[in-house]
């Protein structure tokens, strides 16, 4: 069974508050060496992902960031800093920081020019792992802005005509305000994300064709083939494939990080190494070209045409992207994160590592599985 | 069968020299007023569309162009301006002019802008159908520029949990600097465009059953289905709906335009009605972030890793996105453009409509069938 070195401790689903849960990320992270600020930062990034629902890109990663700050390959005390920049654009240096601390700073950066000049790019070079790429933007929504966020990533995902992959899974995401919540969505080039098939693998499922490669460059059914040297197939074929080597253009060429195989991957390689991964965010001034209140109200009106459409057979309601994270995020908040064992089992394992009781520290309830 | 009114002639496949087919755009455009100047553009965006083989958006829609010209929907000497302007950013209203003369002109704002702050914006209303995304930022990735192009339309695909349409197939394009040709994507937000499913219907083949739904809303594989009030499905689901969302808040609710059912066919509504398109355009003006031969060298590097990629099994050749438009374009403007039955048609038709005897006009080889 696919399992990485992060998933070596036995775990139950734990409920938990996420104020407990980000003075636990803190804790984690001061008692290596960061400030307390930078800490918060990257508490901020994680725990809001697990509110949303996505244990994936949440708390789960801790361990492996932790690992590398402690190898070297991250600096505990690193300080992002912009290395070059003009009216309406900014070249970020990570500095090999946390990459939740990097892509924070630097999505501020992609904020400031744009109040300056109504639109801002900030590109990203010396980062790692940001995590959840629809924090960026969601952030950048609640002050007015309409922002996008992406990164390039180690080769996991094929094209039409090759045999294995060519592209990292190159995450993209855009928040826009609204009314309400803002719209959000986050998306992974590839037709699913690895863990889907690693939850087929696990549960003895088949799975579509149009997800993986087999090693030979064949689609395959059986999610094994994956784990044998295969690849994952980019979502609409060319489609997906195209905006990956967008993604990998901006994240990665103009931001002078790493390309495609000179990045490492963040969880298994040598952690005294950087990954070398690259991001770009952009950010646009809504108020500086039309009110804010206008430009809310048009938004509004589109997702009132789409709520109030007619449904699908079997369809209750019609979502937008974001919709369905901000509803967890408010259950989650009154009644607690559950989380699930494959991410309780890693931060069980940082727990030992460093020395702490993760139990006696992390106030929660045991979920019956 | 599903055809429009331009499809009412019959015809045959004809060979014609690029130079001959712009000057017969130019001789219709200029006959019915418009100027010099923006017939020409108008013909280097449509001509240059059909060098790349891409016959469903070149002069094959110049039937319907000229209709609302005359109706008075477009207006034959509009002239685009900027209502609105920052550091960096342009908002565009079109005045209802040819939709290639308003998107070249706002194309060129954003480099404009580009040029001075690293990057620009333009946002542009009062436009039409603009055929295709991809000539525009190609435009600018021939002068240094990472550029993308992005556009509304009336509703015409569905989304995750909806019966029928809520966004239109709302196109983006995006293209990039290389040692060689632009690397250069243009896309729709929905599985296919609504013409591979009119091919599928006229040939008697099924369809896969993520193309449409039918009225009802459930997913078909009869392409008959999509005509009978069906709708079109986005790529990928909730990522192809979420990024003709983005679209529909950058080029709709941030430009001024209308918005998804605001929004008139173009070919079909009352040609005495503008139809209310929007649009948004981006550049990135490379020169001024890092040395363009320094970015270039970065791109190609990143190519010639995907040029020297294994291949799948029975593929010779890994594309880039681009490629297989900039190959077809050499070949077109050496041997001719071989226009299709489907283009003919509606150019023979025009002729009419403009008392002009097409093949006495455009010099022609007549293609065998």
């Amino acid at each position: 069974m696919a399992k990485n070195w992060m998933m070596d401790h036995d775990a139950q689903a734990l409920r938990v508050k996420a104020d407990d849960l980000s003075r636990f990320v803190v804790d984690a992270l001061t008692s290596i060496g960061m400030s307390k600020e930078d800490a918060e930062t990257t508490a901020g990034v994680l725990v809001t992902t697990d509110t949303w629902g996505v244990s994936s890109h949440g708390v789960k990663s801790l361990r492996g960031y932790v690992r590398r700050l402690r190898g070297g390959g991250l600096h505990v005390q690193g300080k992002p800093r912009v290395v070059a920049e003009g009216p309406a654009w900014a070249q970020v240096d990570g500095d090999n920081s946390i990459g939740m601390v990097t892509s924070v700073f630097a999505m501020r950066q992609a904020m400031a020019k744009a109040r300056a000049g109504g639109i801002g790019l900030a590109t990203v070079r010396e980062s790692c792992h940001f995590g959840a790429a629809g924090y960026y933007p969601s952030l950048a929504a609640g002050e007015g802005f309409i922002a996008l966020a992406m990164a390039n990533d180690i080769p996991s995902v094929s094209a039409p005509g090759a045999r294995g992959a060519l592209t990292g899974s190159n995450p993209f995401a855009y928040a826009v305000p609204t009314g309400g919540d803002p719209i959000m969505l986050d998306m992974a080039s590839s037709t699913v994300a690895g863990g889907k098939v690693m939850a087929a693998h696990f549960h003895n499922k088949q799975i579509p064709l149009d997800w993986i490669k087999d090693k030979a460059g064949n689609p395959s059914s059986d999610p094994a083939a994956f784990f044998a040297g295969g690849s994952l197939q980019p979502m609409g074929g060319h489609k997906g494939y195209g905006i990956a080597l967008l993604i990998e253009m901006l994240a990665g060429c103009l931001s002078g990080a790493g390309l495609t195989w000179q990045i490492k991957g963040w969880i298994d390689s040598d952690p005294t190494l950087a990954t070398g991964h690259g991001a770009a965010f952009v950010a646009i001034d809504v108020s500086k070209i039309m009110p804010l209140a206008d430009f809310k109200s048009r938004v509004d009106h589109v997702v009132k045409g789409i709520h109030d459409s007619p449904k699908a057979p079997g369809s209750q309601q019609i979502f937008v992207p974001g919709e369905i994270e901000a509803g967890k995020r408010k259950v989650a908040l009154v009644e607690g994160i559950v989380l699930p064992p494959e991410v309780v089992a890693p931060l069980s394992g940082l727990a030992d590592d460093l020395g702490i009781d993760l139990l006696a520290k992390l106030p929660h309830q045991v979920v019956a599985g």
